[in-house]
């Protein structure tokens, strides 16, 4: 029973267009797996070369060998695998997100769907080497991570008072054949469910749901507003509603098409210890007191496959997941919330900072002020982002750092247009309170106003020469003779030919016509006329 | 007649490990030929894939077609091309470069060299189509260069007063038949010599060389000490002296087996506007007054090689020159100089920034004080280097600036960790007076202390949590698994295995040991002990 909409679906599409590599050979999830597909991320391999992973035989450390594959990269290991996933063309993927978030399609209830196909509960969930442990759950960072953690797993609650869902992508410490520890930071929506759970005395219910069709996944990882329905937003995405089922054991509804559900119940009057498990800010996460999941039943799929994704150090498939809805929302939040229309792109740069910390945004003819209420916006959009926030002009290329280093290093003088923006909070990052010893010291950390945000006007004050490059039909002309000559393959970087930046005019313009006519000679003698004596 | 150490057994040497492109269909000069080589430098093509180029067929846009080849990017269009030069393994270059510096080799006078196989003076200069005329020099920046001009042309002139010369890189404008103008900023020697012969009110003798042994290029293209002869460093360079032979016509010793030799005598009473040419800082530098050559004679060999290089937008085959050189120089400033010894590498960002401006300092266990003296010294080095200085721990990758932005988003709080340094000048890079208008107008632009630079101490203040990759030997294993499955080769790419930042201990090492052998409910069950209620 399949659905077009649903992950084997998707993992067909990739096949068909050679995203997908099939590993057949014997794979130790716990050793081998992730540090496997990692290479992509910390290699020179081209974005756009990276793959989805299928592996068909894992085993363990202790040699078992696992019932089900593990996909591992399929979601989002480049934007190509992404817009496979949306099921549209890369470039039609912020409209996309836009329809989505204005249109949501809510789901709906079905009887039955393939994440019921094999309901285990009770004892079976107990007897050694089944429930949780029959789920081959890679470890991501081994060497430091201290278990098996799910990583795209998207936590369903609801608010108990109004009964709106949400799902967020947690991830999940597998700390016995029933526990699932959860680690959440306050302020997001699994807290908030838990917290109005704890004043009423109840546990929560919750479903940990792993390999739904992947619009869920797109949707369950992108913030939207609290109160909004993530499995509406994925339907907005689809055009077409995400059908349901009700859970076996608890009050909660989950994607018919997914691949395995955990269900539980979390009680929101003890906390242990969890982590610590390699986080997106580049660093392990320290260990923190958080809740935990006691499992109820698990559901799957018979011939199940589990999903897990590349996270940790960016660039991953974390990082591209997050990013490709990231981008447009904060660029839709800069334009029309704020009303800067000058503002055209924004970059939340990716490679090890993680989207939050390194914002380039490019604007188009703007005032000085405008400028500096664009820098203040960015820091505004979310918690923790920004630490250094730069504004570009329209002719930089903002996903090349080396093209807003230039434009830093040649549009800009520190003392007037840089500025430090004082009483931030740090984010998700190091360092934090150490958390060794005594369950006592493992306290959550507190966020206070200690950081601070460096926002740089990158723009254009004064008209500047031409880019000292050859005009445009020069390099067009020349890449046509490189391409007769057989020379190797070759993808322009911008700036690739020269253009005015405002200081020029029509007698320089004259001569260097003629001096490609060969006729210099007629600028030397008119400049000697002009010769000065010291 | 040929030596071992002179640009055609260099060009030889660069064909043999294939690293020379020979063209033999007709290249325009004045159109195509510098636009061909340059998307080596404007395109993703790994450096380490960038040639030399012989153009053997070498036409301009009246379809004259020229009787010698021209060579571009054969001295420095990558690191390697440039050790071929030095004659030298890449990784002995720094040392090549201090030895040099502390045992020049003096230059010897010989009897006659190759360079004076044909010499043209008098009427022969000024045929049509003769003297300057006849030599193949292209246009850099066609479409904005109003005349071709000379780029890797070394001014040889003396100090009037104690007969030391100095040999410098500048542009030459080709103005006439016999009017070479030239560039050159206050403080540079050729302005210096200038002044001093203006003062006595005789003209100056200069020779513009061409083609040298490549050893002699690569010092005049360096910064090195006011009364330093560049041609004893070369032969430090070489470890043996470069032949010299008398000029024909001025009192100026030349590089016997130079390709090409422009001789003539400055006036130094009278100015001239000279450019615009595209400049490395990656702007049109503007027209300026300027002294001019008249050319009193050409010598040059009979199947003589004319030499250009590449420069302009960095990176270029003028930016890697200058940094193989700049970079062990700068350390050795910072190390040897200023005494600290915890500073261990920099990097001097080159794409697009020229060097000058983004300099990356990388310290082993520095002191915080240190870091701030070490950011500091980097900013006296020398006239207008350092708008955004980094200081950053030793573990980072200084020449991946995403891992430099990485360091500076989570190891530095910028109220805290930057400083602002008034009083600079903007050094080589634009806004100019706009030199449009009339003569009167294009006066030298001085120089203000009216730019700033931004300093940052991107170091570990704290210990910070292991970085979130898998230990090393899973990634190793990985890469082997990976070849074995016939995956795309792929470098490694800095920091590719998690390694501890001081905040981690043998529990937590325990753990993960535990953890990959599949023992992860031991941990599970000791952590619920420490359950803690709310």
């Amino acid at each position: 029973m399949t659905d077009p909409n649903d992950l084997r679906a998707h993992l067909e599409r990739l096949d068909a267009e050679g995203r997908l590599v099939r590993v057949t050979r014997p794979i130790n999830k716990d050793t081998e797996l992730h540090p496997l597909v990692r290479w992509q991320f910390r290699s020179d391999l081209p974005e756009n070369q990276r793959k989805g992973f299928l592996f068909e035989n894992v085993i363990d450390s202790s040699g078992k060998r696992y019932q089900h594959p593990v996909a591992v990269g399929v979601l989002a290991s480049n934007p190509a695998i992404y817009a496979v996933g949306m099921q549209c063309e890369l470039s039609e993927v912020p409209a996309r997100w836009k329809q989505a978030l204005s249109n949501p399609i809510e789901a709906v209830l079905v009887d039955s769907g393939p994440v019921h196909e094999v309901v285990l509960t009770g004892d079976a969930l107990d007897a050694a080497g089944e429930g949780l442990d029959a789920i081959p759950i890679p470890i991501s960072t081994p060497g430091f991570d201290n278990a098996p953690y799910s990583t795209c797993s998207h936590w369903i609650t609801k608010d108990i008072d109004t009964g709106i869902r949400n799902v967020g992508n947690y991830r999940g410490q597998i700390k016995g054949s029933r526990k699932v520890g959860c680690y959440n930071q306050g302020g997001q929506h699994f807290t908030l469910h838990l917290d109005k759970c704890r004043k009423k005395g109840v546990p929560m219910d919750a479903a940990l749901v792993i390999g739904p069709p992947p619009a869920v996944s797109y949707a369950a990882v992108q913030k939207v507003p609290y109160g909004v329905d993530e499995l509406a937003v994925a339907g907005g995405l689809l055009g077409e509603p995400i059908p349901l089922v009700r859970c076996k054991t608890v009050d909660i509804e989950v994607p018919a098409y997914a691949e395995l559900v955990i269900e539980g119940r979390v009680n929101p009057d003890w906390l242990e210890p969890e982590g610590p498990f390699g986080e997106s800010h580049g660093h392990m996460h320290p260990r923190e007191l958080s809740p935990f999941l006691e499992v109820t039943a698990i559901t799957h799929r018979k011939d199940m496959i589990y999903l897990s994704f590349i996270s940790q150090v960016t660039p991953s498939e974390s990082s591209v997941i997050k990013k490709l809805g990231y981008e447009p929302m904060l660029l839709g939040f800069i334009r029309d919330s704020v009303g800067l229309s000058s503002v055209v792109a924004v970059n939340m740069h990716e490679p090890m900072t993680n989207l939050r910390k390194v914002i380039v945004i490019k604007m188009k003819n703007p005032s000085q002020p405008e400028v500096w209420r664009a820098l203040s916006a960015v820091t505004t959009f979310h918690q923790g982002v920004g630490k250094l926030v730069i504004a570009v002009d329209a002719d930089i290329d903002i996903t090349d750092m080396d093209a807003v280093l230039w434009a830093i290093s040649y549009r800009c003088k520190p003392h007037e247009d840089m500025q430090i923006l004082h009483g931030r909070e740090k984010g998700h990052a190091p360092p934090f309170h150490y958390m060794g010893g005594t369950t006592e010291e493992r306290v959550q950390y507190h966020e206070e106003a200690t950081d601070s945000c460096l926002l740089v006007n990158a723009t254009l004050k004064t008209p500047f020469p031409p880019v000292s490059l050859p005009k445009q039909p020069y390099m067009e002309r020349a890449l046509e003779i490189w391409k007769e000559l057989g020379l190797p393959e070759v993808r322009p970087k911008y700036p690739w030919y020269g253009y005015s930046l405002g200081q020029w005019d029509t007698e320089l313009e004259e001569e260097a016509e003629l001096a490609v006519q060969g006729k210099h000679h007629l600028t030397g003698d008119k400049l000697a006329q002009r010769k000065v004596k010291v």
